[in-house]
C-alpha cells in the first residue's frame, strides 16, 4: 500500500524539477567578447547554463548573422557559428534565446579594434627573459590568497603553495630587466589556475606554476585579474619590451568550469580506464611506429589532473584557437610559447598557428618539444625534411642545442665530445628552414638551474651565456640566472623556483640593486648585461649569417657577419691559455687588421695570434 | 778553357737524349679493353708512354670513331675520347699514332658482351659475409709472396705481413659459406696493391687490407690475379651467392704507377705542404660551415701513403668511372661497396653511381660514411631531407643503426638508453628515402670485434645477430663472428684480423667443420645458422614491413610482416625472465593464436603471455 504513494511522490518530484529544469539560463558565454574587423568573418560561440542547449536562438544586428546553432550532448550547452561582416559596427549584440513561453536575451561585445601594439613577435633580435610569476615579485600583498579559491593558501615557507608574486611585481621591475638588456618577457602562464592542491599518488601537486587553466577568460586573480594582465603588457610595450604569451592546448586543470558538466564526453580524449602520456616523442615520427604508440603518447593525460583535450573535436578546436586570438587582440600579447607542443594533435596545431598568423602576420610561435635529435625536434617546425605531416609552426624551443651546450661545457674535449657536442648540435641546421627562429636557452622552469649544472663553475658559465648570447636563434634566460640563482630539481621543483631575492616583502637581500648582490653576483650581472646591451645594439647578431670552423684542442670559433660587421665569438675551453693562430679564419678576417673586445672594450692590434686565457669565450668585433 | 768542352758535352748529351725520347712508346691503355653494345657509347682511353702525348692518333674501325685527342701536362699521356656504335662488332681497333716518321699502331680489344650474371645487387634478402682474403684461407700457397714486388714478404707471424690468404681459399670455403646461410660476399680489395712496407712517423703501414691501389686493371697476384677472380665470381654465382666488390675512390696507393709521372699535377689534390683530411663530416652539411674545412676534409689526404685523387679533375673522374664499369662488366661482380664514401666529391659519386646504375640498373652500391648521427648519415644517400646536394646512392652503410645496436647491449635499460638506443635509431628512418637499402653490421675489419665489445656475453651475442638478421635493411657480418672470433683493435689492427682457424696450412684447428669448433662455437655457429637460414626462406623479413613498439621494462618488440607472414621479434634485456603481456601489440597479433619459435621449432600454444626468458630475443612466426 505504500509504494505507490511513494512512487507518485517521486514522479511528482521529478515533473516538478523538469518544469523548473526547462526554465533555461545562460551563465556563460565564451569567448566573452570579440571584435569588428577581424580577417576572420567567423565565430563560434560557447554558451552554457542549465538547458542553454534547449533554446532556439536568433539576433538581429547589422552585419552579423547566426548561421547555425549546434546542439550537443548536454542540452546546457549551445554552440553558435556567427559570421560577423566587415560593415559591422562596434556595439552590443543581443542574442534571443526562445523555448515555449521562455525568452531569454544575451548581450554579446562587438569591440573596435584598438591601435596599440600587439603581435608585434620576438625575432633574433630580441633577448626573452622567463619568469615564474607566483616567484619573481610580489606587487600586491593584498591579492596573495583567496578564501573562495581551491587553494586558499599562500605561503612562502611551503615549497607547494603558493609565495604571492604577481603581474603587479614584474611591472615593478621592468626597469631592471630593461637596463639588463632584455627585450621581451616570457611569464609561466597567467590564466586562472583555480586548482586545489592534490596528492597525487604520493607525489603533491600544486598549481602556481600556472599550467592547469580552469577559465580560459580569467587571468588569475593571485596575479591581478584581467585588467592587471592589461596594465603589464602596456607597461611593457611602453619600455621597449615585448610580452610572451605561455600557452597550453593539450590539457586543462582537473577544476575547469567546463569540466564539471562536459558539453560531450568527447570534449577529452577518454580512455577504458586511466592512461597517461608515455612521454615518448618516438611513435609520432617513426615511420615503423605503432598506433597505439602514438595514441597513447598524444591522447594519454599528462598527468591525471591535466585533462587531456581532444582536439579533433571541432568545438574544442575552435574554443582553443578563437581563445588565442582573443588573448592576442585584448591583452596585445606578441608571441606565443605553446606548452607540450608535441602531445597536441599536429593538424590542430597547424590550424591554430595558422589563424594567429592569419590576424597577427609578425606574431612568433615557439612550442616546447623536449626531444633528443634534430629529426623529432625539425617535425614540430618549418623543417626541410619530408615528413608525411608538415608543421607550420614559426619556432620552436631549442632542446638540442640546449644539452649540446651544456654538454659542452661539461665533457671533457675530445673526438665527439666537449664543445664538439655544441658545434656538431648547429652543424645539423640543414633540417630547419630557418634555425634562427628557434628560442634558445640554458636552463628553465623544468630543470636544473644552469650554474648548478656547469659544476657552480662562473667561467663556464660566462662561456655558455656568450654562446646564448651570440649564436643563431632567439636567446632566452631563466629568472635569476643573471645573480647566480642556482639549484638540481628536487620532487616538488620548488628548488629551481626559488623567489627572486628582493622581490618579496620582507627579504633580506634586494637582489634587483647592485649594493644588493655580492661581487660575483653583480660580475655575472654585469657580463650578462654587458652582452645583452650589445647583442641589442648589434643587427649582425640578429640577422648576419653565422660560420663555424671545426673545434681544435678544445677551441672553438665562430663568426657573426653581414655586410656590415664582423663579430669573432672564439671560445677556449682548456685550463691553460692559448695563444689561437687566426690563419685558419682567413675566410672571414681577411681584411680585417685589428678588433675591439666588446667585453672589455680594449683594442686588439694583432690579429693574427689572439690570446684565449684558460675557459674564456672572447667577442671581437672586427675593425679594418 | 775546360769550360766550354764541358757545356758541348752536356749539350750534346741533351739533344741525344731528346733524339731518343722522340721516339714515342705506348706502354699501356687504360682500360685494357671494352665491350660492343654498352649503353653509354662513349670511352675515353688514357694512353701512356714515353712521349704517347706528342702522337697524332687515328683509327679506321666500323662504328668506331676517335671524337677527340686530349694533350695534356705530361708529354707521356694520351686521352682518346671515341664513341662505339651499336652497330660496332667485337674485334681488335687498331690505334695508330704517328709522328714525323714514326708510326705506331697500338690494338685495342673490343669484345662481345657475355651473358653470365653480373650486377644482380644485394638487397635485403642477402645475407653478406665480409672477409678480408688475406686472412681467410690461403688456398695457393704458390702466390704468398713475389720477390719482385715492393713488399716481398708474408710471415704469419707478423701483424704487418702477408699471411697467405687467397680468392683460391676463399673459394675452398664457398660451401661452408653457402651452409652458414650466406648469400654475397664482400672481400676487402682485391685489386693490386704493390705497396711498400713503410714506417708512416712511427706508424707502420702495410697493404694487405687492400685499399692502396697500385695498378686498378690488375687483381694482385698474392690474391691470384685477374683469373683467380675470374674464377671465384662464377664460383661463387654458381653457388648462388653475389659478389660485392669493395671500391676506393678517393685515394690511390702511393706506389700507383700513375704517381710515378703524373699525367697532369690536378691529378691529386694538391697542398703547400702536406695535409692530412680531418677525418670530420661535419663541415660537408654544416649550412654555417667554413669553406676551408669542407676542403680539408674532401681534398686532405687520409694517410700520407695513400694520396688523394683529384675527381673533379674529367679525366681522373673518367678513369674512375670506366674502371668502375669495366669491374662489373669483366667480372662479373654484383654490387659495389664505396670506401670513405664521404670525402669523395660528391658531385662525381653521383655521376659515378648513374653510370653503373644506367648499365646496371639492379647493382647495389653502398658506401661507407662513418658518422654518429642520422642527418649526415642520410646525406649520403637517397633522403628526404632537402639538402642543396642530392645523393644517389642507392644504399650506404649503416654506422647509425651499427652504434645503436652496441650501445643497446652495452647498457642497462633507462629513459633513453639500453634498447631504447636501438628503437630510436631506426625510429628516424623518415629522412631515407628506403632505410631498407641500408647495410647493417655488428663490427668490421676497422672496428672492435662484436663478441669483444658486448664483453664475451653469449646471450648478448645472439640478441644483437638476431636483431642484425630481423630488422629492416641488408645484414651483413664480419668473418668469423659466427665462430665467436674476438678481440680489441690494437695498433696493427692485426688482432682485429686475425687468421680464420683452418683456413692456413698447418692451423691446428679446423673451425671450418663442425669438429674442430668446441661446443660455444659450434652453438653461436649453430645459431648464425639457423637465423641466416630462416631468413633467407622467409621473404617477409626481405621486402615484409617493420613495425616497432615503444621498448618498456627492459623489452622490445618489433614484427615484420606483409600479407603472408607475420613475424614477432621480442627481446628481453634484463637479467631475469619476463612474462611477457602482448596485449599491447594487438595491431600485429590480432587473429594470431599461436606461434612457431624458429630458433627452437617449439609451438607456443597460448600468444597472451610470453615468456622471455634472461637476456633473450625470440623469434616467433605467428600462426592463426
Amino acid at each position: 500500500m505504500k509504494r505507490p504513494s511513494l512512487y507518485l511522490f517521486i514522479l511528482l518530484i521529478t515533473v516538478c524539477q523538469l518544469a523548473f529544469a526547462q526554465n533555461a539560463q545562460i551563465q556563460r558565454v565564451n569567448p566573452t567578447n570579440w571584435w569588428v574587423g577581424m580577417k576572420n568573418p567567423n565565430l563560434q560561440l560557447l554558451i552554457y547554463g542549465p538547458n542553454a542547449g534547449t533554446l532556439t536562438y536568433s539576433l538581429n544586428y547589422p552585419g552579423v548573422k547566426l548561421v547555425k546553432a549546434h546542439t550537443v550532448e548536454n542540452p546546457n550547452y549551445a554552440f553558435l557559428d556567427l559570421t560577423i561582416a566587415p560593415s559591422a559596427k562596434p556595439g552590443l549584440v543581443r542574442i534571443t534565446g526562445k523555448r515555449g513561453n521562455q525568452t531569454l536575451t544575451q548581450p554579446f561585445e562587438l569591440r573596435a579594434r584598438d591601435r596599440s601594439p600587439k603581435g608585434l613577435g620576438v625575432t633574433a633580435a630580441d633577448f626573452i627573459y622567463l619568469a615564474m610569476p607566483d616567484r619573481f615579485a610580489n606587487g600586491d600583498p593584498g591579492n596573495d590568497k583567496f578564501a573562495d579559491m581551491a587553494d586558499p593558501n599562500a605561503d612562502r615557507a611551503n615549497p607547494y603553495y603558493r609565495h604571492g608574486g604577481d603581474l603587479a611585481g614584474v611591472v615593478q621591475h621592468l626597469d631592471y630587466l630593461k637596463d639588463l638588456g632584455v627585450t621581451a618577457i616570457w611569464l609561466t602562464p597567467v590564466l586562472e589556475n583555480n586548482q586545489p592542491l592534490t596528492n597525487e599518488g604520493g607525489a603533491m601537486r600544486s598549481a602556481y606554476h600556472g599550467y592547469g587553466f580552469t577559465d580560459h577568460y580569467a587571468i588569475d586573480r593571485r596575479l591581478g585579474g584581467n585588467d592587471a594582465y592589461v596594465d603589464f603588457v602596456k607597461k611593457a610595450h611602453a619600455a621597449g619590451m615585448k610580452v610572451v604569451q605561455d600557452a597550453v592546448y593539450n590539457h586543462v586543470g582537473i577544476n575547469h568550469w567546463i569540466l564539471k558538466d562536459l558539453p560531450m564526453k568527447s570534449w577529452l580524449h577518454q580512455w577504458p580506464t586511466y592512461t597517461n602520456t608515455s612521454y615518448k616523442y618516438q611513435p609520432i615520427t617513426d615511420p615503423h611506429g605503432a598506433e597505439i604508440d602514438r595514441r597513447v603518447t598524444l591522447d594519454g593525460w599528462f598527468v591525471p589532473h591535466l585533462p587531456d583535450l581532444n582536439q579533433s573535436n571541432p568545438y574544442v578546436a575552435n574554443f582553443l584557437i578563437q581563445h588565442a586570438l582573443w588573448t592576442v587582440e585584448n591583452f596585445g600579447v606578441d608571441a606565443w610559447r605553446v606548452d607540450t607542443y608535441m602531445y597536441n594533435d599536429q593538424p590542430f596545431m597547424n590550424r591554430c598557428n595558422a589563424a594567429l598568423l592569419e590576424e597577427y602576420p609578425k606574431i612568433h610561435i615557439f612550442g616546447e618539444s623536449w626531444v633528443n635529435n634534430v629529426v623529432d625536434q625539425a617535425y614540430y617546425t618549418r623543417n626541410n625534411i619530408n615528413f608525411p605531416f608538415k608543421s607550420n609552426q614559426p619556432g620552436g624551443l631549442d632542446f638540442v642545442l640546449y644539452a649540446s651546450m651544456l654538454d659542452a661545457l661539461k665533457q671533457k674535449f675530445s673526438w665527439d665530445d666537449g664543445v664538439n657536442r655544441f658545434y656538431q648540435a648547429l652543424a645539423q641546421d640543414a633540417v630547419y628552414q630557418d634555425p634562427n627562429k628557434l628560442v634558445t636557452f640554458l636552463d628553465n622552469h623544468d630543470t636544473d638551474r644552469y650554474l648548478s649544472v656547469i659544476g657552480d663553475d662562473l667561467d663556464k658559465y660566462r662561456i655558455g651565456l656568450t654562446w646564448l648570447l651570440t649564436t643563431r636563434g632567439i636567446p632566452s634566460m631563466y629568472y635569476g640566472t643573471e645573480i647566480l640563482m642556482k639549484n638540481f630539481k628536487d620532487p616538488s621543483d620548488a628548488e629551481v623556483r626559488r623567489d627572486f631575492p628582493g622581490g618579496f616583502v620582507g627579504d633580506r637581500e634586494n637582489k634587483f640593486e647592485a649594493s644588493g648582490r655580492s661581487s660575483r653576483e653583480n660580475e655575472a650581472f654585469q657580463y650578462v648585461r654587458k652582452l645583452a646591451n650589445y647583442r641589442r645594439s648589434t643587427p649582425t647578431l640578429h640577422t648576419g649569417k653565422l660560420m663555424q670552423f671545426l673545434p681544435q684542442d678544445g677551441t672553438y670559433v665562430y663568426f657573426r657577419y653581414d655586410g656590415n660587421k664582423t663579430v669573432m665569438v672564439a671560445t677556449n675551453t682548456n685550463d691553460k691559455e692559448i695563444s689561437l693562430d687566426t690563419s685558419r679564419f682567413a675566410e672571414r678576417m681577411n681584411g680585417f687588421t685589428s678588433a675591439r673586445n666588446i667585453l672589455t672594450d680594449a683594442t686588439l692590434n694583432d690579429l693574427k695570434l689572439v690570446k684565449l686565457p684558460a675557459k674564456t669565450a672572447l667577442v671581437l668585433e672586427l675593425m679594418k
